[in-house]
């Protein structure tokens, strides 16, 4: 049977309740939601509004018509950051973006002379108060932080990062693709202004779904305007959340899903989840550090990052790896730059990348047994990739 | 049975095969495409690549790759409108504009001095080359075309619009959110630089689909950057299409469900479809002319229009007529101004807004004459409501 350890792209296979929600939507509701006011109507907007209240459990937010739903979370962290940092003004973030938060920055740099400071290291996601006092200057608007690095699954320090935010008086913008669903995430205790997420990743949920949590203090323009439903009359966007930044037709389809997966999660509770993945990152680290020849450039410490290592096997490409990995044992993991070339440049990996495991709630210790005896082989056999 | 006339906010029921592909997407790929490269992330990519190649066969589009998706169609006309018009430039549209190019319009107005002429009214959608050649100046750079109302369901003259534009050699952007799926579109005979459609009306598809054609001599800034599974070394989104426009993960499930509803349209084929809406259309104005006090905003002629028609009963608000319909009667039709207060204003119906009946595919000339007898009813007895 095929092992799919490429959960950090997105999550494989998802609950059957997922389906099921989506199935029912399809069949029964199937309608626009905000849109009519008739019965079926009301119906769709009931379950686009549950999504939000199980997103509002999930990450302790109070007023759930601050979570806004875009097509991904690169869209959250487009809007988030174009909405929000103003021209000739200063940013820190982390060297460990994804490209998701890191184009838009460059593209501010070039229209809008906004000026980035990077901190921390991919390898260990490292971050100190020091460090970020040195970065932070006069004109400092924002602070971005990836809660975990989609490449080596380190998890930067959120809490101090966050008590260095609200001392300063800053808003923070955490990027959550790849923790989400994954580690306890909390917008009030971790004070966090804006919150980037997936849905399709740790959350659960289908494809076409993500959002951002914006706070009541954080005034953010709209990247798209168009017909929410109400207010048809203004010329402008109207003001109110969520219809401020929901322009056009909702995925309500993909949000029947996405509700289902959250519910599942906080059913199962995300402390058991975590202590699960734990175990399989432990596992993991273990069967990656017995190999000869197998370079890791995750943390080593379990409870260091997310169920995602990096590694490099010998002097093997990490393609040909990946491909023999699926061609001859049926398992698929991820190989390149993931995304995010500035955690490479760190690693000094810029040329190669990586070969990346990940993970997910439905693995088993056996999946990573499997992977481990793969790879012994090819470090025995080679690929016998153009040989 | 419950009659289901708001196909103009989104089609209802789909074909089975719709939901089938879903189902399969989610059991069977359930993958990233575009980021992993093992066999199956590769049949996800292909399935998103037969996508584009269904729409390419139904608006004759030959290079695909320039066929780009988005959230909604909502999100591709902001993509078009405000990644092309300069600065102080001129914009050509019509009076019955939904907001989802009005209010993009109107704030490239305030924030880029962007000049608007509109022409054309909604309850016929007449368009004459006269009226164009008025309406052009020297700074003009693009004309926006509704190609139906979705009030009155009235159809453009496509193809008067393409040859003007052709002559002065001015980009044509056309909003086919009320058409794709319902009225041939061919973007090379009608001189289309642009079509934005949505997936969730007349092409079939799910909610969370939608997307943007840009012709090779169109440049476009993108509105979002970020990770493309392409090219991540760059720190600039690639300039490739689609990848330049489709930042971060596609709704993938949603892209599946789409192509086997475009493709079940193109079984079937737009002319049969169409021949099956003029039909209903047809009888709809019949039984509505046919009421007494029943005025009728759209064309009285079923060839000048889409399966859209507007009305308001005597001095009935169309929201209360709404509710009874839904109600007593389980008849689902919307009420207000549908996201076009422009097209209203032309109407004089500004205050009262509309009751909009737009049957689908899957509607019977049944469903219309029980909508018809309701109606009668109604006229006679008075909704009850507040007395």
């Amino acid at each position: 049977m095929a092992i799919y350890l490429d959960n950090a792209a997105t999550s494989y296979p998802k609950p059957d309740s997922v389906q099921k929600e989506m199935n029912n939507y399809m069949q029964n509701i199937g309608v626009n939601p905000g849109r009519g006011a008739y019965q079926r109507a009301l119906k769709a907007e009931q379950i686009v509004f549950s999504t939000r209240q199980a997103l509002g459990d999930l990450f302790n937010i109070d007023d759930v018509s601050r979570i806004v739903f875009t097509a991904n979370v690169t869209e959250a962290l487009n809007l988030a950051i174009k909405g929000f940092v103003p021209e000739k003004s200063h940013v820190i973030t982390t060297s460990f973006e994804h490209n998701a938060v890191w184009r838009p920055l460059k593209h501010l740099q070039k229209e809008k002379e906004v000026k980035i400071s990077t901190i921390g290291a991919p390898d260990r996601a490292f971050i100190d108060k020091k460090e970020l006092e040195e970065a932070h200057s006069k004109n400092t608007e924002l602070v971005i932080i990836n809660h975990a690095s989609n490449v080596t699954g380190a998890i930067a320090p959120l809490e101090t990062v966050g008590e260095f935010c609200q001392e300063k008086n800053l808003p923070l913008l955490v990027d959550s693709a790849q923790t989400a669903g994954i580690l306890p995430i909390d917008v009030q205790e971790y004070n966090i202004s804006m919150l980037g997420f997936t849905g399709h990743k740790g959350l659960l949920g289908p494809t076409g779904t993500g959002g951002l949590y914006i706070d009541s203090e954080i005034e953010l323009a709209p990247l798209k305007e168009g017909g929410t439903g109400s207010k048809s009359y203004l010329e402008r966007q109207p003001e109110d959340l969520p219809d401020r930044f929901e322009a056009g037709t909702v995925n309500s389809v993909g949000l029947a899903g996405l509700k289902s997966g959250v519910e599942y999660l906080l059913q199962r509770g995300i402390e058991e989840i975590r202590q699960h993945e734990l175990q399989l990152t432990e596992y993991l680290l273990d069967v990656l550090g017995d190999l000869q020849d197998c370079e890791i450039y995750s943390p080593l410490s379990a409870e260091d990052l997310v169920a995602v290592v990096s590694v490099n096997l010998a002097d093997i490409p990490a393609e040909e790896a990946a491909y023999v990995l699926d061609d001859v044992y049926d398992i698929m993991v991820r190989a390149g730059l993931h995304c995010s070339p500035q955690a490479h440049k760190m690693l000094g990996t810029e040329d190669r990348g990586s070969l990346r495991f990940s993970p997910g709630i439905f693995n088993s210790k056996q999946d990573i047994e499997r992977a481990g005896e793969a790879l012994k082989k090819i470090l025995q056999r080679g690929t016998g990739v153009n040989s």
